[in-house]
């Protein structure tokens, strides 16, 4: 069992136990999309259900489903994507396993940043993928550099989200270029989790896509798409990776879930999309703004439903600070220790996942509780 | 990508890509149910679409399709099992993975039979498990013997599969007592796969779970319940195991696909499922008989849907034979090195996944090409 010592649990899913068994409670820990999907979706879901369609997919996917991506990528970013390196899966949690299986062999190095998404290195831990991690921060507007890939010689995948989970930055296009560039020349492959694409409140986001071929890009249908309950993401793959990736998803998965697959085909809604946007954009303008009369928030964040609130003014242990806040005045949120170690007894993170009302309660709350 | 290298790709879907070319092509190679889901099933799932139900589950399943299972344990099999203990997967995929994840450490050993389902030693070897084979024949009626349990005294965990895919055989209670108390002693866990229950034509099959609680079950929806699509499975974990198996699904899956357990709350009818059971009956009974007399079949299938044939008396390569038979007469099969390599290469697999007269065609260009 020594492949499980080292995958943590997630102090959020405690937290979240105890906010569900408690009432009135104010929701900034959840990392989940709020706003219901859009009604073609559900009528394309219903449709596929009543027609029966409960077989197996192929284990790529869809073909309609894998022709309606790469359209997706050719309208959003201009760029041209072969239907054929597009496989569907199981979720980004899909994605990750099948990635780094194929990168990677037992004793490899993966460099992550810390913080970052937690299940990344609960991926390598279970696949004895040994992850290594360069520490970001407020200095390089938590990027990882070119510098700190040239620091670890020996590593053969680097893995970056972008908008990221949790501090919601963007890196702009001369970074995402520099650090793809920087990779290549090291012999290492790029992965890059898109999963909060779309959901950018400034620029829109670049993807890999437009610097290289040879780079991973992985992304979903479970946050801007609003559907994380279909289980249904994708990976784009260098086009000699794509028979490896099937063969890893005819034995781990054997195809992603059909129905889901059917009702993504109906997803791709440009007027419902620009709507959700602007809902989170919204509620991003409204808590950073109030955030920042109360903590010191050191990244304005462009992208995905986060803020990384450095709490340090209050204490010194943000893990009994989030216990503090949800005990005493039943507000939910996520300590930094879920994210990495780097300073993380410094940081919160607080989600914008419910409406302007909810968040403006905790706001409240939090304003009368700090005075 | 080392721990590529050892994951074989199924031949089937070579042959069943090229049977897909092909027009007018018998199919005996197809491992997924014809039978059409369940009316019930259906408008449940159209009904949870329409309702919106595309948030997250909790990561061990939904409570009420968990209470559901172990209401069908004491029903079925008048073994009662918490609701607790029940984790709801991503198909037996996902119950696989967990299980092997939360079982062994790399480098450890998992014992197996040869035949076997392919994605036991490819989970295996994808997390750096390595995979023993118990070579098992007609001499055992295809059951492994506690005798080779204790011939593999380091073994962590024991894997079989009843009934058995690719034999069709099921192990009656005093074997399966056998091999769980061989394994308890020997500090070994025994896994049961128990995908094909239901599918039984003789005596029903018994599940571990009546001899001990330290063993892990597996099932699903895609075999018994026809709803292979849905991507929903389960896992019946020993107390001590439920944490580590939620803590497991919390990074790898998040949870299983929302709609799909929803539909499964209305699959429990039984009505439908004895008729299920006496469809494929009849299918076995029709095609067990007939392929006697072209072929030996050495063991009478009492359950999941296949039949073992050996074909040594036409042939030495039962790959190229069933390339033969794709190519002249379009008969698709699976070459019984799909399964392990123990004789492999005397042995194709047919599946009786289509109706009667699809079976009788295929028998009738049997009997003219090999008269």
């Amino acid at each position: 069992m020594s492949r499980l010592k080292s995958v943590t649990p997630f102090l959020v899913m405690d937290i979240l136990r105890k906010a569900r068994s408690l009432k009135d409670v104010i929701h900034f820990e959840i990392g989940e999309p709020d706003v219901p999907p859009a009604d073609a979706v559900k009528q394309a879901l219903s449709q596929a259900a009543l027609e029966g369609k409960v077989g197996y997919t192929e284990s790529l996917g869809l073909w309609e489903l894998r022709q309606a991506i790469a359209d997706f990528y050719q309208r959003r970013y201009g760029v041209t994507v072969a239907a054929e390196r597009i496989a569907i899966t199981v979720g980004t949690s899909g994605a990750f396993l099948i990635t780094y299986a194929i990168l990677l062999s037992a004793g490899e190095r993966l460099l992550l940043t810390d913080p970052a998404y937690p299940c990344y290195k609960n991926f390598a831990h279970l696949l004895d993928i040994k992850p290594v991690f360069a520490p970001i921060d407020a200095s390089t507007d938590y990027q990882l550099t070119p510098q700190q890939i040239r620091d670890y010689p020996g590593i053969r995948a680097v893995q970056i989200s972008s908008p990221s989970n949790p501090i919601g930055n963007v890196y702009p296009a001369a970074s995402l270029k520099a650090l793809i560039e920087t990779c290549e020349a090291q012999g290492a492959t790029f992965i890059s989790d898109e999963i909060y694409h779309g959901l950018t409140y400034e620029e829109p986001a670049h993807t890999a896509l437009e610097f290289s071929d040879q780079v991973i890009v992985i992304n979903s249908f479970s946050k801007y798409f609003s559907l994380p309950g279909l289980r249904l993401g994708w990976a784009i793959l260098p086009p000699n990776q794509v028979r490896n990736a099937e063969k890893v998803i005819q034995n781990l998965f054997i195809a992603a879930p059909t129905l889901s697959q059917y009702g993504a085909l109906a997803a791709f809604d440009e007027a419902y999309l620009r709507q959700t946007t602007e809902t989170y954009r919204q509620r991003r303008d409204y808590l950073y703004q109030a955030l920042s009369e109360l903590f010191e928030i050191e990244t304005r964040p462009q992208g995905a439903f986060y803020i990384w609130a450095n709490v340090e003014k209050y204490t010194d242990d943000s893990v009994l600070f989030a216990k503090q806040l949800l005990d005493e005045i039943r507000v939910a949120t996520t300590p930094g220790l879920d994210f990495g170690q780097n300073q993380a007894h410094k940081y919160l993170r607080f989600a914008y996942t419910r409406d302007l009302a909810h968040l403006q309660e905790g706001v409240r709350r939090l304003q009368q509780f700090l005075r």
